[in-house]
């Protein structure tokens, strides 16, 4: 019955779908690493990389803590933001504006995550799950972080520039 | 030729993802403000969608600006995000964590946008198109303030304590 669904469920669901995410998003990353044209875009994006895989691994954290196995749930979402990003590589591939490009795709990923984590924590505290808001809050603010440090690329970056 | 594509046409495609977007969401909203079961969830919906045919008229200018017709481009991103608005719309209905649900849906569009809408308004800034910068900047601040009140709405509704 629907009845029966609580924010348990929510919860559960949501952290599905940003594990999926998470993975989709470690695939992508060296992707976008190889193509940037900036070398401090290009280590940003791989140190993101490593990044991921301790937002991957606090996830299956948050798993264990509610005594469930750790499995992704297809997310439309970050399928969507994903692919845009691979067309803006293909259309900008050897243009001026190819990095700033990437940043903007790495910046709709970012603000994907960034709205999913700020639920699960938020959610994690009504369900008074304290262990569970911690990692939240911990990869939250490595988002929020990651984010700014897109923006600060994308404002200073040579090729923004040279492009513009 | 790619070589010839600048950050004038990143611009230009960008604008015409956000218009699409911002035009799908048009349509979501009222599905959303009635599914909502506080009454204030229901009328911050209400609101909003009133707010986001102010956007729509507001990159409508900016393409005026650069003197390109106003029209959209299919974006994955959105139609992902709001796929799963309408997963969990269904899922959840009838259940007291409906309402959480479809915050978190919300929420998730509101950061695409603001994603996009920081993107376009650093590109017009580095383009030297000043008045397209106040119209998007002014977009950016609606969408910060509306995550804003959506976060309140999260922590204080009544339906997502009674979920809990």
């Amino acid at each position: 019955m629907p009845q029966d669904k609580t924010l348990d469920d929510l919860f559960l669901d949501t952290l599905k779908d940003i594990y999926f995410a998470e993975k989709q998003i470690l695939k992508a990353l060296p992707k976008m690493a190889k193509a940037a044209q900036d070398p401090a875009l290009k280590a940003g994006f791989e140190e993101h990389r490593e990044q991921t895989e301790g937002h991957v691994d606090r996830l299956e954290q948050v798993f264990e803590i509610i005594g469930k196995p750790a499995r992704g749930k297809t997310c439309e979402a970050i399928l969507g933001i994903i692919e845009e990003a691979n067309e803006i590589g293909d259309e900008f591939k050897g243009t001026p504006a190819l990095d700033a490009g990437l940043i903007s795709a790495a910046q709709a990923v970012e603000h994907y995550e960034i709205a999913r984590y700020g639920t699960l924590k938020a959610w994690a505290d009504l369900l008074g799950k304290k262990d569970a808001v911690k990692l939240l809050d911990a990869t939250l603010k490595e988002e929020v972080a990651t984010d700014q440090k897109l923006t600060q690329l994308a404002e200073t970056s040579d090729n923004a520039k040279a492009a513009a």
